[in-house]
């Protein structure tokens, strides 16, 4: 079909005039300019390593000294059964029935202090518990002030020279290997920061949001039902949300196989076009993720059985590429591979 | 029709998202990364005044100054019988018969000095003879070293910072009023500062070139014969030459009428898509005319005859934007509107 065509054809070019296939990873911080010249503009990844060497952060953080300092903070954590928060998820519902939703997390209430012990009793916990710190709404500015100075504060000096303003959210991550974020993308510039353990992205640019096989589901959310289970429940009043069911083949029990994944989602998969971009983002390194790329995230835990990442969200500008990427969505819905306005706004 | 269609609302959503109807005017030098973001970034043009205040050229380049310094400095000057070198032209031919094709200048080598008397001593000629120094080879700095501590030799200072390189090439313009530049696109980050007169230019953005009306022009010459006449003549062996043959309409002699040249070009012309942005350089001011703009140049001169220009071109990075660029060259050519591969490479 030509325009399908004209959509793989954008997809090679792309990597091949500027992408290739492997995130870069540059010693050392960049000069504003050359971090807006040759990844802002070009909306390119990047991993920058020996970026935060001098961040208390990066040297201080174990679970001893987040407890001492945040042991009663108040925090909200994202909870489910399977630790796919926001996710496209096969649910068993109220009345036995399963049906395929967009799954919230159930939110809970507690001091920091109660949510490390929750994280850690919950890997033995039955029905399944997974916890997740990740409120995205400045929770490292707003809820641990006093985590402040352990971080430059405004992003990367760089960073924040680049994008001219500070960022508009500073967001802290808590979690271990069974919270998964599944594919979306973020209208900002996001700076991630490892802290502890290591995240791994699986990437796609913008214009690649035709391979992603986004369909309408109903929203649900997990709540804690009277006697203590978590369960799905469809929103009231109905709701339904634009989301990438694309999941990553592993050997994860409730993973699809490489075959099954395949064989689902052809586009995402398909051999004759470049491979997602997938990068480990570890300790003490910075992730560039330009805006409106489409990621999914996994973690491996450290020593502590944690993983903990900080992440900066400036601004992004709506200028030609923006303007482009409606194009290609534009076509893509003519083609038939998605809607042409989408949602998908959560982080991972 | 669909392929139309998407690239009509592409054309919106660039100036409404980000470009407006008017070119910007920014007072003072910007910082390195605010030309970045905000205008090379976004691949939008700007024109920055108060920037050049310091260079000798603004201050001191008058016709005798230039004629003292470079009187003697061997040049090489297009000359065509109406001012449009490198446009497409509909010639009278050596046979007595009218083609329409791609005129290319003739090239006459002698000093500066010569070049002054013949632009000044054309204006009178029969038949008409126009004569432009604008040899675009770096011409300034290889053939008028002398000249080259009276500008920024690098371009301004934040220029040259955000493109983190010396420019390809410097190039300084010499003519007048009668000298016009027809639309064409350069594969170059552009500084173009006026030193002397007024330079108009009229600009569509690289996504619109489905509104040049591109077509395919046998290429021909202006060629001087032993009678002392310009003729144009095919070049041989045969060559064919892809540009966009629309003119703006005028009151010059030779001009389309507006109702004329909406009828020959009604996509450029099209009332139902956001105008050419039309602005004008004055002396002493830098216009930033970013990579792959389409432009149209016109000329005013000043009290001495002149318009004299300076121009800076800069290696442009071929990433997202350029490979957007192609996915629109290629629905273009689905839609019969272009050639999928494009040429035009000069400069006015």
């Amino acid at each position: 079909m030509a325009m399908l065509g004209a959509l793989k054809r954008l997809s090679w070019e792309l990597h091949e005039l500027d992408l290739g296939h492997e995130v870069e990873r540059i010693q050392g911080p960049p000069t504003p300019a050359n971090f807006l010249r040759e990844y802002v503009s070009a909306n390119k990844p990047c991993i920058f390593t020996g970026c935060v060497e001098s961040w208390h952060a990066t040297n201080k953080w174990s679970r001893d000294y987040l407890l001492d300092k945040c042991g009663d903070t108040a925090v909200t954590i994202d909870v489910t059964s399977n630790g796919r928060g926001d996710a496209v998820t096969i649910a068993e519902m109220e009345d036995g029935n399963t049906l395929e939703c967009f799954a919230q997390p159930w939110q809970e209430k507690m001091s920091f202090g109660e949510f490390v012990s929750y994280l850690e009793s919950s890997r033995e916990s039955t029905p399944p518990i997974v916890p997740y710190l990740q409120k995205q709404n400045n929770n490292l500015l707003e809820e641990f002030p006093q985590l402040r100075g352990d971080i430059e504060d405004a992003g990367p000096h760089w960073a924040m020279e680049a994008f001219g303003a500070p960022p508009d959210a500073v967001n802290l991550w808590v979690g271990d290997e069974r919270s998964v974020t599944s594919f979306h993308k973020d209208h900002y510039e996001n700076i991630y920061v490892v802290i502890a353990g290591t995240k791994t992205f699986t990437l796609l640019p913008p214009s690649s949001v035709y391979r992603l096989h986004l369909g309408t589901y109903p929203a649900a959310s997990y709540t804690r039902v009277p006697k203590g289970d978590l369960v799905v429940q469809l929103e009231e009043p109905p709701r339904t949300v634009v989301w990438s069911p694309v999941e990553l083949p592993s050997s994860e029990p409730g993973s699809p196989s490489a075959a099954t994944a395949a064989n689902r989602w052809p586009l995402f998969f398909a051999e004759d076009l470049p491979g997602p971009m997938r990068c480990e983002v570890r300790a003490g390194e910075v992730l560039y993720l330009p805006s409106l790329w489409h990621h999914h995230v996994t973690q491996t835990a450290n020593d502590e059985g944690w993983v903990v990442a900080v992440n900066f969200w400036y601004d992004m500008k709506f200028d030609a590429k923006y303007a482009y990427l409606k194009l290609v969505e534009d076509l893509a819905a003519q083609a038939g591979l998605g809607p042409s306005t989408m949602q998908g706004c959560s982080d991972g």
